[in-house]
């Protein structure tokens, strides 16, 4: 039984950590990335060059938000929907909201 | 006069500094979002929070790129455009390339 | 009547009516859009005019997309979780993908 | 100067009709695809096909969007700067607003 320890406060994720570990790894190439864009501006490359790397951190980014959404269903989500009730329901919600935000970003 | 120096290899860029001083500070805020997005996961903070803060950054990075995209409009191509000829729809192809790559991404 | 060929394998959809009116009125409204949009161009309407109504139609379209998404997390994937096993993982990583495809249409 | 024949009225386009054929077939193609989305919505089919035809026409939408932006950059634009003066920044300016509209669609 799952009865006792319903999140109080705001919870914590609890994936493997495998996936912490894929989700770093990406979201560090993509900080190592927006490093590379400050020095091609500080040296005055040519604005495409340095568009396009701004195109690849974005694509990047969307990855990373992909991989952390796909956790949080997995995870989460079918967590509260094995438990049922309105924690369920809510959840579902919150993911939607979070999923219109990303479309839109 | 705008005779003797055609750019013979890859150009680069020749904004006012004023539009790199903004694109600088825009992306080293958007570098610092990722970096607090790293801590985050390190700290297995909740997935919807770790999603919102990766959205903000990606529309951070969106906002950098629209600032180097008007900035390579207002100079590089308008230039190209004064001085006409192939070069001009050269420049104009390019920068339509550059925004198709921007909008796919 | 619908009651004679429901397809074999492929699921239907169940939500209820309310979600689906509501979805169809939004398709009706971007397909109208749409066709204002031929309309402009077929008049030589200014590009930029142009271009703002397909903004707005790619907004609507987004909008229903979101829609849809939400109908299938609260009906379809919440069902196959609640009913546990392969079908639940199976129904995530679907939800995922799709996702995942619209963020990059 | 550029005094005598400035738009006093909203300007119409003036691309070759090449690019209005191939644009309006591509409308036209958009608005079949989201007619097509709108009965599979009203026959029941499965929310993840209906989801992909929705993100299908949303691509071809950004489709057009890029052929417009391409058409306005080589012909209103190209011609502002030719004339130069502030209708020529003005322009520029113009469409690098309607550029991050689209971004942001």
């Amino acid at each position: 039984m799952t009865a006792t320890a319903l999140p109080v406060v705001r919870p914590t994720r609890s994936p493997g950590p495998r996936q912490d570990r894929e989700i770093l790894s990406r979201l560090r190439k993509a900080t190592g990335q927006l490093s590379g864009v400050t020095g091609m501006v500080e040296d005055g490359r040519y604005c495409i060059d340095v568009l396009d790397q701004v195109a690849a951190a974005t694509k990047a980014l969307k990855a990373v938000a992909l991989e952390l959404l796909d956790d949080h269903l997995s995870h989460c989500v079918t967590d509260a929907v094995t438990k049922g009730g309105r924690t369920a329901e809510e959840k579902v919600a919150e993911a939607s909201a979070a999923i219109a935000r990303l479309v839109r970003s």
